[in-house]
């Protein structure tokens, strides 16, 4: 049963995953659950459970599937569930099912950081970045990995994408201006925003980790860069400089940099990442718009954050 | 007699420019000016003239060469002239001489520009930017001047070198994202900053006229704008999105921006243009410091206004 | 039939002009259109209309007048309209009917401005002034044209009462500081906000145009001043002061300036600009909360966006 | 012997003012006092005493005359004294005969506020600013004190004077607005800068109180406003609203303001304010700057220190 | 009859506080007024009344008790009232039985605060302190007001409660640093928020007074403190550093401090009002959140106003 | 020879460090090196090296001793040298004989923080801290470490002081706060500096690595703590919340904190943290002016970077 069948009145009995649940007290001080609840479709729809236990408040979590019963209700003309019954469902959902995903494969993206990897020419950078893409977890991860929650390429795969479209943004930046470390500027976009990789979880939707919270992704990309480094024997200069590309690509402490760049390429890199992170959502949210008719018009675009205007003429 | 050759206490007749000039006052009420000079080779000296008449201080305009009469004196290490006298000269002195230039041909630039703008698919904007090249203004300068005052490509050349450089990361960045529209950007890359050719002046040194101080590049650079809009009968939405591009290129109101980014196009051009003219100076600034000797050490970029590091190894 | 008959049930047909519309999707993927309706008494309703083919959606227009058949409805304690049948309508309207209006004529208005620049004792500041007000856009929109869209001096004729309160203020400045020059003050204060009536337009309510979000009011009043400068034959530094008079009238670039003040007379129209803009729409916020009875009370002031305390005492 | 007489190696032997006096120690360890010393006209001479004991340390205070002999010399362009002896001068120094004062005289300006109290209707209001106005502090010191210590109006009879400004603007604008309350402004006006007089002090030159700068002159200015409360018994609401208007005048937390201006009346006496504070040392810069034969140039204005533009024609 | 018994659809007649009133406009033009009740459980309830009067308007006071008479009625699944007839009540409602107070007793909280006045040695400092105590607006109300409306110990008691832990703390700070005067700090402590026993008032919930509003809680603290001043003949220097103390111990002008610290100890105490009022209210939350049964989880603090992590384990 | 001896005009042959060297270019092309040098006494002196090879450019690194021969000259007020040789010196110099130091010993400030380390509770949090401070870098750079290069704690052993400091303050927070986790409090005091063991290092004079200024000392500091979470196996939450107390002790991301503090432990250490490094410098800076003989003045402060009172009284 999917949520797009569901009417006010009618009987609901089906797994749906908790995308979110909060724990509410009603005036009478009685508890009950509010969830957001979503089928493999990607629709949502609202849900409560009243009369609810501590041992139901404790057991539901966030990201897994559960059986409900119980009968559909219209407030606001949003259709939610009463539900009667709630409990842990035996079934295996997978994330990469549901939510949207990049139109380029997995396959394609990560071959492209492959290909700018072996286009450096530095051994021991080299070495490295062979190490980093080589490591349990970025070989598992970065193939489907989100770059954000919400801001741009938030969606699977979407990490892999956002560094490939930065890699051909620097290689042409490393022509035009010959005198940067073009090794040094590739390997910084790969490593840059690794650290996403446990900052975020794909869940229900896309998460922020605890850990996420409590040390950002600079710090946990550079822990993930230290294992490569340590696994190739690389230390001295060129392992700073590695160090500092992760830590200062987000250009101002205002904007969550540890520290700014200091580096020509750690400058370009923080540009480029900006190139890719603000234009790619105002692309979206423009086509988004025109696609739902709108032309001639200024909008408030939902991912970039911006207004942006609509044109009238193509 | 270039500045290089005086030293304290000989003998100086000499025409010199007046880099700048100062009316200051003596404890006695006196006034003196005090003044910069520089010869064709681009040193500078300082220089004083007492007893200075109000016709004098009235006469004597920076930009403009005079012949000098004095001795040398030294303060604080500082070789400087005592002016005994002090006349307009009949020399014609150009700019172009003495100021630093683009190591690029004025011909390679302009040429550069003028294949993206015939690389433009859209006959109207075509001719819009056909006609701001062949505007006499643009036409004159746009060879020669600079793009900034000190902040970044300050030489000869210097503007046309910056919008090269945009255009190539721009013709990438068209390509990444084929959703933006490439004529609209590319144009915008070219028209961002013509205004600099009215907000500057080529004179001793590279100063700001006092338009540009009154109104802004942004504002000059619309009006260059309107002539070709006008003269090619364009108007209607293109036109609005043309300024738009030249009027947002800033990014952000606190950086002068007449409007923030609206378009996507316009989210590209300013990240490009800062990618150009923040990655540059700090170029400059580390390869000047590796010039004089410095190794694996913190500076301070006197261009980029940033602290940079010099890597040890090379 | 007006709004204020409309109860929930009731059979609704009328002409009704759309103020504002959007288009929605449902959950079921289909989309609909969600619009505010305005009748002649300036009362609003909120209306849908289910099963929108893509035509409506292209042919439905904020600020048109469109014939509507459908039922009333109530939601959240608030009457709306399920519409069944939209049609234009060929009536016109006239938004000048139905929007609050400003408490002297528009008449009387102009005609204060206009004895302000026969005032004026600069015979060239005179024909500039005299050309900007015949300026055709001028004549058409200033007499009802609106300060802003909502921040203060929002109603018809009220750009011209702000520029007559102001001119009225700069007279007085004038006199307290003879060294001003009262013509460049008074030229300033009718110059300052013309862009205004390219950057709003009058529809259902006020709204700002597309090039006005694109280009901004300054640079729009610019472009005002350059013809009649250009009719009148005014160049050179006069003309580049009054660009900047109304250039750097907001007074800061983080206040959207596009330059800051830097003349005696453009640091006193900003603070003239600032006491009408923000005490009058503190002056009515307080009176229309004492009118509901307000009285020793803090309030937020919906117009002025400040705190505001109303007296107890008279 | 005036400063201007000093010339280098010349013997000195006079009474001056110690301006501001510094204890500093030299690479020796050993301790001497730097001083700026004043002269009746006004000029000033560095001066340094090397040598020094604990007792001339603890003895010597800015602010008053002491005799002094020692021997002029030169260093970078400017005379010093190397001082032999200092000793305290029984000599009464008046700042009032060297400090520069209002081309306006003080019963000129004290009357045109006592008028202006006199204007006012609200017999209760009335009272309370003539209790203000005969205050001993009030009435000694007001009608030289500066209005501040280099910013706006830093001169003797300076407060008055800004006072006399405000308040013939304030008129205007309680005419252009009949719903403000003009008792309430005009009061707002008189004694918006009146802990001032305590702030500040005039010694050899205007100084900051350490009360001042320990509690500030809003603080100090409701402390002079009680006293006149107390003595008129007035209370209640008007009482609050005055001391909201002296609290809140400075507009912004940002700049100082105790509280953010909260009444129509005090919105506007925050901007007449800057009106008179702004406007009024761009002026006096600009002067400054043509009498120094300055024409068609930026300057940086000293007083108003924001960037000036002096015109090239009248 | 209780808050919490009302269902929808029951007869209400009950005598309820006002906790807030607003007159709002119907689109008909009608008046009607929405107001917030209160019983004596602090259970609060939304109420509406229809055809009220200009008499009706001028009458309803928040924090004023009446009696109540109308039926329950159910919105977005919240019980509301809407109100038949209003009538003032003759009860008296202590606003001590229904808030939220402190687990420690005012005996021990006012004890504590006592103990620490006797253990400062200066006599003359631990006079005013004593005369602080003695006021009577302070005696009367330091024992049961909160420190702030919602920030920080919001609750009966709160006031004292926040000095006691910051006494404690300063304690230890003078032990850490004995250059510090303890008695100073110690005095700082108890004067710093004395000032809230104006700004706030206690009604049917904790609300700023008008003249809290107008003046703020720094300024009237010091007019308790000049109280205390005059009554023991203390002035000078001492003086000048209490009223500094209470000024200056919100640390940053854009916190709302009235001058920014200037001795050691006013540093001191403003970093010891950090950690109380930041620390505590997190503490607060995060029980509170625990309590809800929260694990390992991130959550909006509501009160610290912050993101909070609430640990997995204990 | 120290600096304290040498006179204008006297031959120098002594052994010094170079505290900082600059390599300059004088009008006429030629390089020169600027050098501060530093005797064993603390006392510095400027010194000139003309004529310069590429090699001895190459050669002059700041941190070492060398060995000089020239003569000493007089420049305002201040004696200098010009070197006619310099080479490198065989002598060891110990940083810790000239640079300031703690007034407490190295054992008893690293046995106050043993201490502390013991007295908490969790044995997994001991034995983590107990590796942390067996490391090898803090167990040999700890005992003498300074926590700043000037703002507070910039001398021997200020590291270890300031972290007593926050102990002592933290022990008493833990006490007036028991639902604190005391034992993460006093971890989080240990740990958040450590850091600064490699951010900083101890040569002629503190300064800042390479690494340091690339990584920051809160990255540096969790690599530390990491080596002792490996080595005692604690991971899991427990490990997060210690690495989230170092990310963010400094409070905002402005302040350059890399997260802001989650926890109630987090707020209170970025609390304590402020305490002491901003009162102590305070406290410092004020002894210094009254051990100069300042009384009843202000000033500001050198080393708290703020204005600061000093008192006329004791």
């Amino acid at each position: 049963m999917n949520i797009a069948e569901i009417t006010p009145g009618s009987y609901v009995h089906a797994v749906f995953l908790v995308a979110s649940v909060e724990v509410r007290e009603a005036r009478t001080g009685n508890r009950f659950l509010r969830m957001t609840r979503r089928d493999r479709a990607g629709a949502t729809i609202d849900a409560v459970l009243f009369q609810v236990s501590e041992a139901q408040i404790a057991a539901v979590r966030a990201g897994q599937p559960y059986e409900v019963e119980g009968r559909a209700d219209e407030f606001r003309n949003r259709v939610n569930i009463k539900i009667d019954r709630l409990e842990p469902s035996g079934e295996t959902w997978d994330a990469s099912e549901y939510l949207p995903r990049s139109t380029r494969s997995a396959e394609a993206l990560t071959g492209s950081i492959r290909d700018a990897i072996e286009s450096i020419e530095s051994p021991e950078l080299k070495d490295v970045l062979r190490a980093v893409i080589a490591d349990p977890l970025v070989a598992e991860r970065l193939p489907q990995w989100p770059a954000a929650k919400t801001r741009h390429h938030a969606w699977i795969g979407g990490l892999a994408e956002h560094t490939v479209e930065m890699l051909q943004i620097a290689d042409r930046v490393a022509r035009v201006y010959p005198q940067l470390d073009r090794d040094l500027l590739l390997a910084g976009v790969v490593l840059h925003d690794l650290g996403k990789l446990e900052e975020l979880d794909l869940q229900a939707s896309i998460v922020y980790t605890d850990a996420g919270n409590l040390e950002g992704h600079m710090v946990q990309g550079v822990r993930i860069l230290d294992r490569a480094l340590a696994a190739t024997g690389c230390d001295g200069e060129i392992a700073t400089l590695l160090r500092h590309l992760v830590l200062s690509h987000q250009g101002l402490l205002e904007f969550a940099a540890v520290t700014e760049p200091m580096l020509p390429e750690a400058i370009a890199l923080h540009y480029i990442d900006q190139l890719s992170s603000q234009v790619r959502p105002a692309i979206e949210d423009v086509a988004a718009a025109r696609e739902r008719g709108v032309r001639g018009a200024m909008m408030r675009g939902p991912t970039a954050m911006r207004e942006l205007y609509v044109r009238a003429e193509d």
